[in-house]
């Protein structure tokens, strides 16, 4: 299932897709706060969005124009306003932004899906915006999806990006993908994002479907704060352009396209985490011996977004006692003997019941896995956090040595994993003090 | 319904109950740590308790006597070791403090009930538990409320203590009740403890429904971390002594009753809340305009535990767009054109769109509640911090000036609320420091 490779290109990596990233002056910083993603060709479009009761117009419009038409053209995407809490001045912005970016592709304006970030109840400032949308076409390219990763982000720290391609028949099949994301949601400047192209042939159910399933395993089981954004939208196109033959229902070769996504997805959502507000590390947490997958992930996600957890790990205390704890209340059954927990390939807990270990050398994994997973030439405090998103400088993280937690909770076969990070001082530093 | 005054005497205050608090070397910084509450007749007796997977053998033993038996003579608590996560050991120590109590006291062993708090994974020290029932038991007095109330604590910064009076028919009925509890779980230093007596004459099945009921609206209704004990615990008992008529359902004496028992619970849940680890103030969310009261708590709890909301709190921010955040992700249904938010008097949003306001203003308004909020004479890092709880001094409180935030979600006449506290520095230096 696992065979595809790593390619470049992010959501241009994939046949007949555009990309850009622009200055329209939407940030006060000044910094990139303009993307447009573009198939050459109708994409079949599927999108998971927010489930917050409070949701920003750019979620209204993907919704009402997925219900009514599954396919798409463009992905525009603007950082620096929110456009949530912004009543129906903000619905006619959104609406309006569709329009004069069809009329510029000249595309149907229902062809055009969107997606804001920024500080809520903030409008579009919208004549920055049109002044900037004919630029934006200008700058569309087949390399161009970095310029637009860098367009959506406001306090990240890294842009997230990768591609892959896989064989279907004897055709390069390709999925690439960006995102953005610091907090689930961050002060007034909100949001996961993540825009997804695919080259596929594949119908607008089943690619739901696979999407639907590739979030439940990637963005649905990663924590930073626990808190949920007004504009979180996961957004991906297939266009057909591999020229492969059309996927309508589950088989072979669906299964092959269906875990290639939910790796670019996964990949995705692990940087977001790795990127949380004042992380220091990357948290994987992996259950296993439960009945069935969502139980599975469910004690996954309450021990990856344990406060008491996520700031053990901060101090690199190998605290089992949290980390039995969480599972325990994550509200899903398990007879107390069962529990195992690992930290790394430390074993600190058998049938229930605490096991000794050396505390120092477990401390060490901590310590080495988490320093390790420090992007390089960088530190924790290495931030300028400002409302506007102000990152002058984009660098690069490394995903592939978290902090590693295994939990059994049974005998069941089923398993799941969730992601998070660290609480460091900064998490509190980072929203406590933005404004004061 | 508030027409009870308070009075001193905590848990000694109702008729016909002893209290004592002793050091019997179970915690290593050599503080207090064995508490008994004694009713001198056989007294109703309900309870309410953690609903973690993991749990302290106290709790199983609680449970069960409670099915076969719901009335009690004593509560016994230790603090130092949880007696969670110790297996079959850990349950043949809890039935043998049962044997030894009833024996001292001379009562059956079936009316002790027990109560632990301290580092997970330890059994209690069972010679010194047994070398300190004589001594405990010597010590009873009417006048031995606080001297529990300090036995039971562990990483507290103040005990927690109240007792109210009032009248049923022409006869004074008074509850007391003791508690401890700094975060919903501790580093290994667990748990939510409370004890509450009243001289009250009540059928069983009419206290376990009142108390369940007052729990729901006080200690399951603050949150500190999210984080859930191993050994949380509500005992409640009323053995008759006002000599007031037996209240055997709903009435205006119940009523009356059941009122001033959630006032204790509730005075009890915001002083746990206030003494939250590492926070700085208390902050009362209250929730109107829901179908139902426990929609309404359940939004007003999101938001009471959004570490977003915590940490601008803590930051003294007006934050509002965090508050509605959270208020929208709480998976309770409303119109976000309905949404209107308060902070303290300032209103900042009102039909789902942020209004003008002094920010100044509204922020030296989150200053002063906090800041007056302040136990006297004592700062938030004013605090050592050990796997003992090691306080060396114990300080008083107030809870009159909260951060109060005000949320209308709809046009239904349910409201309710919840308590919590802001997210400081300290909450992860306490937490993640503390054996590193």
């Amino acid at each position: 299932m696992t065979d595809w490779q790593e390619i470049t290109g992010g959501v241009t990596a994939p046949r007949g897709y555009q990309a850009a990233g622009i200055r329209a002056g939407l940030k006060p910083s000044g910094l990139p706060d303009l993307a447009l993603i573009l198939s050459n060709v109708e994409a079949i479009a599927a999108g998971v969005f927010t489930t917050s009761q409070v949701k920003a117009a750019c979620v209204d419009y993907c919704r009402q124009r997925l219900l009514s038409k599954q396919s798409a053209r463009a992905i525009l995407c603007n950082a620096g306003q929110a456009n949530a809490a912004t009543g129906s001045q903000g619905w006619l912005d959104a609406l309006e932004s569709a329009m004069i970016l069809g009329q510029e592709l000249n595309i149907p304006s229902e062809s055009v899906l969107l997606a804001s970030t920024g500080v809520i109840g903030q409008r579009i400032v919208m004549d920055k915006l049109k002044a900037g949308i004919p630029q934006l076409v200008a700058a569309l390219s087949e390399t161009g999806s970095d310029a637009a990763a860098e367009a959506i982000v406001t306090t990240d720290l890294v842009t997230k990006s990768i591609a892959l391609e896989t064989m279907i028949g004897d055709r390069p099949v390709r999925i690439g993908g960006i995102a953005k994301g610091s907090g689930m949601i961050h002060p007034n400047m909100a949001t996961l994002l993540a825009f997804v192209t695919c080259d596929a042939a594949v119908s607008p159910t089943l690619w739901q479907q696979m999407l639907s399933r590739a979030a439940d395993r990637s963005f649905n089981s990663i924590t930073v704060d626990g808190d949920t954004s007004t504009n979180d939208s996961l957004i991906a196109l297939a266009n057909g352009q591999s020229r492969t033959p059309a996927l309508t229902e589950m088989g072979a070769d669906a299964e092959k396209l269906e875990a290639m996504l939910t790796a670019v997805c996964q990949h995705l959502a692990k940087a977001i985490a790795r990127d949380g507000e004042g992380a220091t590390c990357l948290m994987e947490v992996q259950v296993t011996g439960a009945s069935n997958e969502q139980l599975a992930t469910q004690v996954a996600k309450t021990i990856a977004g344990s406060s008491l957890v996520k700031a053990a790990i901060f101090g690199r205390d190998p605290n089992w006692g949290r980390i039995a704890a969480a599972a325990g209340r994550a509200g899903v059954p398990f007879e107390q003997e069962s529990l195992k927990i690992q930290l790394g390939h430390f074993l600190l807990m058998e049938n229930g019941q605490p096991l000794t270990f050396d505390r120092a050398t477990a401390s060490a994994y901590l310590k080495q896995a988490a320093d390790s997973a420090m992007p390089q030439g960088m530190v924790a405090t290495d931030m300028s956090n400002d409302l506007s998103g102000n990152r002058s400088q984009i660098k690069t993280q490394r995903l592939d040595n978290p902090v590693i937690i295994t939990v059994s909770i049974g005998n069941g076969n089923a398993s799941g994993k969730a992601w998070g990070c660290d609480l460091s001082y900064d998490y509190v530093k980072i929203n406590a003090e933005y404004t004061t």
